[in-house]
């Protein structure tokens, strides 16, 4: 079958799948959740295959470590994910959320609704685990699905595609979700604009690069995360030291790490100083931009917009908070910013004026994250500006529909003045 | 300068407007309104030129009669538009609206607010008069834009930018509106995703289509308007005759006309015939799809998936209302389709089940439009899927960013499980 085709269908059969009522929708999930914990053994069996290759490829140098690692499934695992889908079941209804309500005119009712989106298509590498969450974050929103795994998981995969589109059965045709096997693929489905709606890449910067690069559908996701802690002259000492190592010690790997600490310029001694010493005490290796490198010594940093993702970050002292928002802005990827300051005005105008998905005060950057921003299951992190910025939750998955409603109304007596509009927002 | 200069120079700009009080930027939008009335002479004087080159034109025969009607400015239009602008500025604020918040923890506050989208391209053709609406809804949302009219335009084009920049000295600089004046820099400007957020093209279908077929950039629009106006077996017979006749005859040329009627097949005889005949009254030339064809001897339609744009529609019967619901999904444009029956489920299923931006029961497919919703000023009509759907207001030229207030907040304790998330929605 070919890309379209695929997409073809999936879009014919989210339509199977929204017009389910809610109730079935949700009971669907739960015999997904049912099937991949009665059919754990050969989800198991495919996975160990996989793993068999995978430790093989590490020891050949063709794979990394951590890699290998991410694509083992255990029975616990399986239980986490089915507990996971039982509680998006139990979640509220995605679905026909009504935003907005307006009476146009006497007898004829505006009603703004949230609906499916349509086709996903969500590229992923090695965990297999991310299928089955992004399968349920569909199911529940009425999507369509195409789905392009790692090829390190290529047989996970394809058993729990198996196991979760044969639990839909017979009440939404299994083409809801599509599994695409080659890499070649890839490239014909991000061209299929007019069948796809969203790409959602989950992996390295050099995929969602990739995504963003190549495709003609609209890309949620986030190529970098150049995050910035600024601590400004008026901050508590204690909580600058807790925010700035938690935002670069806590996962440094991360996206919401912080890569850049940025110090006002009375800060060159006394606290400043006291946090990169804290910072070193972590093993946290320093860069500094060009006053940095004068006040403190430090290695110059090859470049201020630069992800080390790793235990390492850089460093720069500006004048003031103004100087702070405008380095964000030059070098950032407006992924998370914050600042440390017991100044509330100084704060607001931080908040206020830096432009980014996501803008802390007195805050680590850290707490960037669907789950810990209470969206229940995550997306993804968009630094677009379109659709969705920022943490993204199952609202990230659907547009709106205006539905109206009237009593046989026509425009003609409004444009002869015999018919006035209310306009009366309601609820 | 280059299209991307004058991109990163509109960026900078807009955050510059962005940060002042919502009194100073609504302040702003009346000091434009004062400037296009006292600067009318120099306006209007511009516009003569563009009218008789254009009148020029229409005798040569490369320009439409329609197309150059549009272009002509009086003091009226003028009038009009500086009270549109006034109406602008007294109106809602839409920065900084709060939609959620949430305490993630005691002490630890996230709020999701309504911020500009940052650089929009809006390409349009021939009307001035868009020129100022779409600098006032920029102005307003905090946006920076860049213009780019048609070349008939060119004196009226310029006239307005400079007349609407200049007022806005010494607060913003005057790149926040940029206007392109060749048609080469619309392909530099489409290509630049990474300083522009949304392209909005307001013209006809083959402009729309080639923006969409160029742009890296998101594109907010519709290249068609295929409406279906179903009427169902139960139908009462006078709506029914209202609002096909409505649909098709108010503005045959707008976007939302309707472009085919379906009929159940138990109205081939009785009313369907009866609403042929009013269409026909109405000087509306029918073509037929294969059934009605068949049934009325119409002329056949060469496609049921055409605009007609005109006083001439396409009929075709169909079974039943899922079998119209098919139709639509098949033929249609997702812009906007309408149900005429007095079966409340038939509605109901119609509305829940047809995909499209707008739906509607019981009233006249020309409804849908931003000023008849109550949005105010219409950014545009979209039937893309992400960002926003149907009749689009301000809100299309907003995003949102997460604010998060803590008192020193970190998330290694969290991680430790020494502290709980409350995830507590507030509101």
């Amino acid at each position: 079958m070919s890309s379209e085709q695929m997409a073809i269908e999936a879009r014919g059969a989210s339509r199977v799948l929204a017009a389910l009522s809610s109730e079935r929708r949700a009971a669907l999930l739960r015999r997904v959740a049912d099937a991949l914990l009665d059919r754990q053994e050969e989800i198991l069996v495919a996975n160990a295959e996989d793993v068999a290759e995978g430790d093989a490829a590490v020891a050949a140098g063709t794979l990394s470590a951590a890699l290998a690692k991410r694509l083992k499934l255990t029975p616990a695992k399986l239980e986490v994910l089915a507990d996971g889908l039982r509680t998006l079941a139990d979640g509220e209804e995605p679905i026909g959320r009504v935003l907005r309500r307006t009476e146009l005119a006497p007898g004829l009712l505006l009603a703004q609704e949230t609906s499916p989106l349509g086709v996903l298509l969500v590229i992923f590498e090695s965990r297999p685990d991310a299928l089955v969450q992004i399968a349920g974050l569909a199911l529940r929103s009425g999507n369509g699905l195409l789905l392009k795994g790692g090829k390190e998981a290529v047989r996970s995969n394809a058993a729990l595609h198996a196991v979760i589109t044969e639990a839909l059965q017979p009440d939404v045709p299994a083409a809801v979700i599509g599994l695409a096997t080659s890499r070649a693929e890839v490239a014909d489905l991000l061209a299929l604009d007019g069948v796809i709606d969203l790409v959602i890449p989950r992996g390295s910067s050099d995929l969602v690069r990739y995504v963003q690069q190549h495709a003609k559908i609209p890309v949620l996701g986030h190529a970098e995360g150049i995050c910035h802690v600024y601590v400004d002259a008026a901050a508590d000492p204690d909580k600058a030291r807790a925010i700035v190592l938690d935002s670069k010690t806590d996962y440094p790997a991360a996206c919401n790490a912080m890569e850049t600490l940025l110090l006002h310029r009375d800060l060159a001694e006394g606290l400043g100083p006291a946090l990169l010493d804290a910072l070193r005490e972590a093993r946290v290796t320093l860069y500094g931009g060009p006053r940095a490198v004068a006040a403190f010594g430090l290695a110059p940093a090859v470049d201020l917009h630069h992800e080390y993702g790793d235990l390492a970050c850089a460093v720069e002292i500006v004048d003031d908070v103004d100087a702070a928002i405008a380095h964000v802005h030059r070098y950032g990827s407006a992924h998370t910013d914050a600042i440390v300051t017991d100044d509330a005005a100084t704060a607001e105008r931080f908040l206020d004026r830096v432009d980014s998905a996501c803008v802390f005060h007195d805050a680590s950057t850290r707490f960037a994250d669907g789950y810990r921003f209470g969206l229940g299951a995550e997306v993804g992190i968009s630094t677009g500006r379109i659709h969705a910025r920022g943490p993204v939750g199952v609202e990230g998955l659907l547009t709106t529909r205006w539905k109206l409603r009237g009593e046989g109304d026509t425009v003609a007596p409004v444009g002869a003045g015999e018919r006035k509009f209310t306009h009366e927002r309601l609820d």
